[in-house]
């Protein structure tokens, strides 16, 4: 029989790595990943000693179980010579293929927690499938304080902590997302890269990265590199590039761009200055940012 | 509280009206429907003593949810004004919507198997939505003869049988086939209709017609006929347009088109004569027709 891979997005996040690690292992395939991990998921393995899961360069002539993405800028390069034969995500929908599939998305905060109610007793019998998961959606939901995130993912999140031993699981979230909010050492370029994502709308490529910080001041402070950074970026092809600083304390969204500033009012309803808008209350880019966009640029 | 519709695909077959139905019954929304019943569907509705759901003309402003079917040409007029919930599909997925949802799609013979098994215990208590589903997957699978039926529908369907009171479901199933397959009295364009699927392949407009029958004499020596009233189909606007006369017993299908008949012979391998060519084994539009032309109009 082929080997069947189970694979998460491009600048694969927990919920990609740890979502294909604990498929993977519930179906006997391989888990594999598009890119290097980013510090919190490094920590999430590390704290559940699971070694990460190997990158696989193409889907040339394999066999696919995407997990956390479905659209095609998202994919391994060669998908469209892989066969795909399920799809498990979270995510707006855009998706093209020539026969019929497993697909299953649910408008909810993470991939894992699909994974999670699919599969619960399994999951429920081994603590370290559970702490993967558990990781996944205390970093999807950040913390459950994503607009994305249910009641649902919170009530698995609660059986998955006592399953993994973890007494104190917002604790345990805090620190997951502590690690990629660090930026000491780091290059703008490298913070804006992390967690990136190319989206098509209506032809127009868009990218949009995302740092969540716990105190967004020092962040902030580096106005001036992140708007260059964005600029050099828009010169590879994009009609316009964001990043969003997130502070998950505050619950709220400084909205960096080079681009039109007049599609990003229609968008926001708020009138750019310097490049950027604050948005209260914004967290999520699949939620709160992509939807707005997506129709802006229309 | 908006009131949710459930609606099929547009030419609806027995899947897309009885799925509806019970759909809607298990949740408490309101079934309806984008065209006729055809003879066999009618038949089915009559047998459980259940109404046929009413037409909705428009999706403006709606709440939707979209049962056996997933693709903008199988939609409902001004579906990109309405609010799709929910998608629940057995077809090759060709969607794209702004916002995260839920979408579960399986590769099996009928929607109805994927809602009756979401909902087994609420199905099995009620006789009439067992009955309705048991019809969907009947005439979905072809009486479980197409490629697209898999043991899952077959299994489905035995336990519904039980449910619904009909003892031999095979003999059902051909009762029921029979009901559209009768072309007595009906004119070529309504029998070509009555069951007519557009696609979108590359941004060429396919449309493919099919009719299901016990024995194929009758409809093939309409040849003739066919071929005319495909060409003036075509002149509205298709690239190529497709009739798939099959037939159940002999599990084979004679596939009328009017289009170039370069592209037919590399999407099947056989060189057309007449404007038609005989494909033994064909019995499925979704997985033997669709992705070969799909493929050869790329």
């Amino acid at each position: 029989m082929d080997e069947i891979y189970v694979i998460g997005h491009k600048n694969p996040d927990t919920d990609s790595i740890c979502s294909a690690i604990v498929y993977a292992n519930l179906k006997g395939y391989i888990p594999v990943r598009q890119g290097e991990l980013n510090k919190e998921t490094a920590f999430a393995l590390d704290y559940f000693k699971v070694p990460a899961p190997q990158i696989l360069e193409s889907g040339e002539g394999k066999k696919l179980v995407c997990v956390d993405h479905n659209e095609a800028s998202q994919m391994i390069e060669n998908w469209d010579n892989a066969e795909i034969i399920e799809v498990i995500d979270h995510h707006k929908i855009n998706f093209n293929y020539g026969t019929p599939i497993y697909f299953h998305s649910e408008p909810i905060g993470c991939t894992g927690t699909i994974i999670a109610k699919q599969n619960l007793e399994a999951v429920k019998a081994n603590p370290v499938l559970a702490g993967l998961l558990l990781s996944a959606i205390l970093s999807d939901t950040v913390i459950f304080k994503s607009p994305t995130a249910t009641e649902e993912d919170k009530a698995i999140a609660t059986e998955l902590a006592k399953v993994a031993g973890i007494e104190d699981m917002i604790a345990f979230g805090i620190e997951l997302k502590t690690k990629n909010a660090d930026v000491n050492g780091r290059s703008i370029e490298e913070i804006i890269a992390s967690d990136f994502k190319d989206f098509d709308f209506n032809g127009k490529k868009i990218g949009i990265g995302q740092i969540e910080v716990v105190e967004s001041a020092e962040i902030e402070s580096k106005a001036k590199g992140i708007i260059d950074s964005l600029q050099s970026l828009k010169q590879s092809g994009y009609e316009a590039v964001f990043f969003m600083a997130t502070d998950i304390m505050k619950e709220g969204t400084k909205l960096f761009f080079v681009g039109d500033p007049e599609v990003v009012e229609k968008a926001f309803g708020v009138k750019p200055e310097n490049n950027a808008i604050y948005l209260p209350g914004v967290m999520s880019r699949k939620k709160q940012i992509v939807p707005n966009l997506e129709k802006a640029f229309g």
